[in-house]
């Protein structure tokens, strides 16, 4: 890698330990010693989302997919034929209903179990993956409960197992490259960021005729903001959440669901059951947040209205300003131009992440989100075969979680505001904000 | 004027009237008959935006400018010697003191008194005004107290005097164009709007040897969103709140002044009285308002970071979305393709508000806002002559003014639920959405 950064050699923390360093000593295991030649992985859930991650798996050298279950068969056949066009064995497959997966992450012949189940299975197969001794690796949310947030980091702790959410947009490039911004000063003190999921889903809620599918289900029964943490995953890296600040509160309100109403009278008539049920997801939710320091933040959960997808990702901070939705930046005494706008991407180039730097290099691919879905594959690889990794641990994932439930208590009651957790007992004072990780050449190599 | 556009008759309301028709018929005074063939003014504070304000008036043949008062004497006569370029008489000069405006009120010889004082001095002047039997126009917020917007209401009431917000953002060619598609229903049911007052002001804080100046103190004194009114008036509008809908709650926090203190440090040194001061106001004010049908409202306000300026305006319905920080849109089934931004500068052609079309046509004066800014002086002369009007009423002025106070209870608090008076009284359930106004031809010709 060309050594065209400004980061100083104390930035260059190569890796981040699986047990925070603030945890008991006996805690901290598998790392550095006894470097792993293969991750071996079960994987639970294997629709869209986990067919498409063990796709990613597959391609890497060092993994070995041992293990599939889903509840459809079907699925669990697909992705067996593609393990086997890629591997030189084929994984058993567990379709024998909805607890199949207790079988499966018995088997001591896996490392990690990845769960891409619907959501309400996530926090179940983490906790058995973690009683029966493997490391969780969950799609997001890893939570949909406060009670499940706990359960998680109760597990976690008592098991001496890691669980890590694979938030992805976290490794997206702009987010990486705004993180070593951060880091490097760019944007001074920061004091406020807005994000949102704002991404039109009408279409992922119901089938053709009608029927209500589990997102559908998951996301028009409940009120608040249902998908926070590809927004939030990135803001509170770059706000130091649980690394010297913390959410100390949330206040949240919804619109009520104009745009759900409209869409299913629409598309399925006024007198069909969808269009006269009552919902209680509101078109718009707005969530704000306020940490230990003082700094906001704004969040948006925006899926039934017509609208081109926008994450906003907007920082700001007492030298400038990045703002997603234009794909804009200024920087006091840098931009060019007084009081204006310039374009970001230059910047994506002289502050790339080193991560991003290296797998681009490396070929990584560039399915699904450009770079951001393969980094985030591989940095569970590197977790389970070397014990390092910038994957969000336990206390981050329930963190992020946890907005569901809080924002789901705050809008409930029409807006109110809440306690946030602290998820961490007090370690966010100590513990040190997620390095900008630096490869090893050799590890590079192996993918 | 082309009779292009989509709007039905009933929609062509020509005007509106000064005193909303739910008020007693006694108070629907002046209009129609006995039209005024001048508009004869007092005006009080003459400086930056005053003698801009009195510069656009004089330009007009059908206004006098009478009396002015400054509590600076070359305030008073620079615009006095600007008036006596434009006019065929001298206004006479009120230049003793803090309350000499209370004789120039008095006069028998003006219909209205504007007021371009600091920020303080609005509501007394506009109350003064309204005793002494005068229309009272105020620069913006037109009070600063929740006290002060309900004495504002209870003397406009009592004195059967309007008293009107020269809300100029209302008048600009955007806020115009959106206020036009909803009515014409491109977006559908609204649900939500955004909005900030988001322009770095630090230079307008103190002088240059560091001497804080009535806007430093009125802004640094306090907590909140201290300059609400630009975003909220034009979001009022769309929203119709107090004429169908109205704000029930506001929720409202304020990071620390982290970008404050750096530029006094900066500019002044770190011993100076104001980099050592302590600020009450932070730099980035979020606000969350709830109104009676449930929908949303964002607020910023963010004057003390480095940034460009930007209005946000973001408006969200059934049927699609425009973002004003992107000067794009998105219309469902419209736009040509699908969850894919355009460009919004079509629109503001296609959908011109007959306003704004009407002044351009006729060749008004684009001197600091494009159009904006003598649409909003004009609306004013015609309240006066005629009796009718589109600024913002008196309950209007309250309603948006009083988030200054609204929003520095509930950000001082930490965050905190507050209610949002009614300051209509009830009178929002039955009051109708302002009207797309467009002019008689008779009038255009007049200015």
């Amino acid at each position: 890698m060309k050594n065209h950064n400004k980061l100083s050699r104390r930035d260059f923390i190569k890796t981040v330990s699986i047990i925070p360093p603030s945890l008991s000593i006996g805690m901290i295991m598998k790392q550095t010693q006894n470097i792993k030649e293969k991750a071996r992985i079960g994987v639970v859930g294997v629709g869209n989302r986990g067919h498409f991650l063990v796709d990613l798996l597959t391609q890497c050298s060092d993994v070995e997919v041992l293990a599939i279950a889903d509840i459809k068969k079907e699925h669990a056949e697909r992705t067996k034929l593609l393990c086997e066009q890629r591997q030189k064995f084929s994984p058993e497959i567990y379709t024998n209903g909805e607890t199949d997966f207790e079988n499966l992450v018995k088997r001591d012949d896996i490392d990690c179990v990845l769960c891409a189940t619907s959501w309400e299975w996530h926090t179940p197969v983490a906790i058995s993956s973690m009683k029966a001794g493997k490391i969780a690796a969950l799609e997001v949310p890893a939570a949909i409960t406060l009670k499940e947030c706990w359960k998680l980091i109760e597990t976690s702790e008592k098991q001496k197992q890691p669980c890590f959410m694979l938030e992805n947009v976290c490794y997206f490039k702009e987010p990486l490259t705004i993180l070593r911004m951060i880091r490097e000063g760019c944007f001074g003190e920061v004091v406020h960021a807005e994000g949102g999921y704002q991404h039109d889903c009408r279409f992922l809620l119901a089938d053709e005729k009608g029927q209500l599918n589990w997102r559908g289900k998951g996301i028009i029964d409940r009120i608040g903001n249902t998908y926070p943490t590809h927004p939030i995953g990135p803001i509170s890296q770059w706000l130091n959440i649980n690394r010297g600040d913390r959410f100390t509160s949330l206040y949240s309100v919804s619109t009520p669901p104009f745009g759900i109403h409209e869409y299913f009278v629409k598309k399925y008539g006024p007198e069909h059951e969808l269009s006269r049920m009552k919902v209680k997801h509101g078109d718009i939710n707005t969530t704000l947040l306020q940490t230990f320091l003082g700094k906001t933040v704004t969040l948006y959960h925006d899926t039934s209205l017509p609208r081109p997808y926008d994450s906003i990702f907007r920082v700001q901070g007492t030298k400038g300003i990045y703002f997603g939705s234009l794909q804009k930046i200024y920087l006091e005494d840098v931009s060019p131009q007084k009081d204006a706008w310039e374009d970001f991407e230059p910047y994506t180039k002289k502050y790339a992440h080193p991560i991003w730097s290296a797998y681009e290099s490396a070929g990584g691919s560039t399915a699904g989100h450009g770079l951001g879905d393969f980094i985030t594959v591989r940095e569970l690889v590197r977790a389970i075969r070397t014990g390092q990794t910038s994957l969000p641990d336990v206390y981050d994932s329930a963190t992020w979680s946890a907005i569901i439930e809080l924002s789901e208590q705050s809008a409930s009651a029409g807006g109110k505001k809440v306690d946030f957790p602290d998820f961490t007992n007090g370690r966010w004072k100590t513990n040190q904000p997620i390095p900008i990780i630096q490869l090893p050449q050799q590890w590079l190599s192996s993918c």
